[in-house]
């Protein structure tokens, strides 16, 4: 933890700037606030910099999610972390029919929310996602937000698992 | 304006994605505001937003500025924006002592408050830059908070003139 709490801006954001999808700001929102006790402590000003945000703000967390086994993971244009999320899942490798239904209702979300539908991947299978997109669908709109930033909060949590992993190995290896 | 009110997500993006450097979330943010009546409306909404963010949302937007003149500057990697915004100040064209002096004065700058100087180049040119520089590196952090974003918000507005004259000329390009 020390290296990470010595780390200039460029390289902070280099290593967490996607803990947050295209979460540039949330990273150097929180650069400013270290040092950080350990990654739990980190992962908490992650989260508590989301929950200071705007309605519109936290809506528009979610739009730079991509869809479940959507139009970027077909053209293979995720980015790393969710590409191995979804694969984690299954979500890259569907039935046909699977692919069909979780399209149309990753659509009629959308419609009904104006942002996309955001499930941790790496918690839940594509039956799960598949019975969540179902059931969430009939949310209201608030308790939708609501929920879709925590899952942003548990993607952000195994991100940052991994990000901090990369640099104990990193560490290690110049031992 | 019609035609960026009718825009979805995704060429929203690509159009403001942009209008604060590295913003995707504040582009997101304003993208479910729409219909806008005019670009004066899109600017405040930018505006609003950022003016809704806790004080460590606007440090890290500041973040998001390459210095005037500074490495990525010289090393060619701004924005297509920032490269064009620092070549009309003449940012892009000192002497061996101009350069030091302004790396010299960011550097301070940075120590001092945690986040660059930020300045609109549209509307400065160099000499004045460099005696912005030297003098608001006097001031208090949270004045200096707000006088970034306050040039991050004209910056903006530049951003989005451009941004919606290329869509004019798309438009009529197509009739």
């Amino acid at each position: 933890m020390d290296e990470i709490n010595a780390l200039s801006w460029e390289p902070f954001i280099q290593q967490f700037g996607n803990v947050v999808e295209h979460g540039r700001i949330v990273a150097g929102a929180i650069w400013g606030l270290r040092p950080f006790a350990d990654t739990k402590a980190l992962h908490e000003a992650v989260c508590e910099f989301m929950d200071s945000l705007p309605p519109n703000g936290k809506e528009s967390i979610l739009r730079c999610y991509p869809d479940p086994a959507g139009r970027l993971a077909q053209a293979n244009q995720l980015s790393s972390e969710s590409a191995q999320e979804q694969s984690s899942a299954g979500l890259l490798n569907l039935s046909q029919e699977e692919s069909n239904l979780i399209a149309d209702m990753n659509t009629r979300y959308k419609e009904k929310f104006n942002f996309p539908f955001v499930i941790c991947a790496r918690e839940n299978k594509k039956v799960v996602i598949i019975a969540e997109l179902k059931s969430r669908i009939h949310n209201s709109k608030d308790a939708e937000l609501e929920k879709g930033i925590n899952e942003v909060k548990k993607i952000a949590w195994y991100r940052i698992v991994d990000a901090t992993a990369m640099e104990s190995k990193s560490a290690i290896s110049k031992m």
